[in-house]
């Protein structure tokens, strides 16, 4: 096995839907810029309340990416 | 913009369907007393077990409104 | 009331689906050599990631069950 | 099970005699204003030194509570 | 000494000019309805920013006050 | 001296009286199963409330005992 | 509201005067580079000394920016 | 008022009889050579099992006390 | 995939030797009992002092195994 | 370079006027016994209301300083 | 002293030999894109193991280098 | 057995080799003026970098030792 070396960068993703949601979301927009994701890990649930009513949900995670050689 | 302070108190939200059910009745109990509700923090994640499954989850939140002045 | 002893134990859940479920599964592996689970705790959010979609979902848990006399 | 809402106060209790003294008596006090309380956590154990002795014991806990349909 | 039972409460303090005026808004505005008090922690220190320039101060802090006989 | 290696394994032990009795119950329900029990270290202490008094103390505590050879 | 993505990048900013000094010299920074800022959390406060005297200020902080569709 | 400086201490403090014995013995022995001790904190609560039975108690403590003028 | 479930298992591994020598001995010791040991965390790094000199290093570490169907 | 070692202190310092303020008294006192102060680092932030106000900030720092060879 | 900016960046880095190979590769593979780095803090040690042997060690660090003007 | 009481002070340790030898390094350090030393808990890992490789390793630990009667 090679030495591999990953990078985390920390992202912030929402959804009006679930938490399950606002983790793709980030996930999915990370995809553009960055390749070889391969792990995230959930820092932090926050969410947005608009009218007594729970308005989006927030998760802070970190995503870890090869570096490629 | 005015100066505003905001106040934290701490619940625990609780259902048998899912996480983000148990946030949304902790959110709507405290509509009923608390006005300009902001947004949630999330404490903790736990639930009850009965007879091998889970039988509600349980998510203890910090939720954050305005102090009216 | 009789001075009750609880055991932890520490697990990881999987699943392609939820949150919800990974824990499910957990809970349910358990089941099989263990008996009484009370409650569980999570400890940490994570997840796997292929091709830049969240593959499954891993919840790490304490699960609670009481020791019998 | 109806989905129960609770709510977590936070308390410092103190007392001359023993740490579980301190406790006693900051669920005593709370018990004119809160009904229902379940629960509690303690959060940090302190306390206050008079020449050379240890004159009284401080501990800051949560207490939980059924908020009531 | 008799035995004294404090309580904490969460606030957060915003100001546009310091972080030490953001925690005295937040003492001035629970002044209002809290009475006796004594002491407070600083649980956290944020801000917002507005066109690459801190807007305002926010800071999370625990107030403590007597509870009266 | 040999390379010991030592495993925890994480307990809540109750009791109606004390802190202490908390501990001596969850170490003596412990020692029905496990041998060469040598520290242990508390992790949290709770307690449930039952008509405004603390009707009982819980203590989660990790216990470390010697593999044998 | 669409679903925004947020990232968050951690930072340290000094300055020889004050601490909030020290987190706007952060924010002047990253704005040459990084558009849409909207808030900071503070990590931690260090600082350095010199002859016995407080020489600057370190503090290191999270600033989160929207990530543009 | 003056603008006092305090010191921080960390001791531990043992006892086969309770908790609060063992941070009396520590607040004890700092006696001896430390003046003007005014407050502590349990940092984390350990002890020593000997054939089953908790042989004494550890307390993990910091003292603080006036640096004097 | 099908939905993995992991446990992990809490070890303290010494060595007079190295840190890593230590945490390799606690990985082997539990290899006698316990099949398809996938990773390790370390918890806590600690030693023994002996006459000035460190005698041996302790890692507390939690160790995940899979759960075989 | 020579191997270098240095001792952290942990000291609270106050002060009626600002955060920065109370650090520096705290430096200040600690340089007549202390020397070769290097770096601090903040603890905690807490502070002291009189009437309603403020009265005086205090802050829990460690200050390192190089052991002379 | 002129007012320096620094930035964190978090990686992960492996090896087969030892946790402190595992950080200079980490340090080494960053080196090819980032100049300037000052300094690195571990914030978790981890490592996988296959055939009951520790195959390879990794540790998330973070590593702090000046933004240049 | 007679109640010890111990103190524990808190150092850094450094050395261009490895993780050990900077905790060695402190513990020798220590030892010219603090007798009876019993044992270390390492607190942070940390490094230099100098032109792109790590210059010295730094380790902030603390070290327990029995006040004698």
């Amino acid at each position: 096995m090679t030495d591999h070396v990953y990078k985390l960068t920390e992202l912030v993703g929402t959804s009006p839907e679930s938490l399950e949601r606002a983790i793709q979301n980030a996930v999915a927009r990370a995809k553009r810029t960055v390749r070889n994701m391969r792990w995230f890990e959930v820092q932090q649930i926050r969410g947005h309340i608009e009218k007594g009513e729970v308005e989006h949900w927030q998760v802070i995670l970190k995503v870890g990416f090869t570096l490629e050689d």
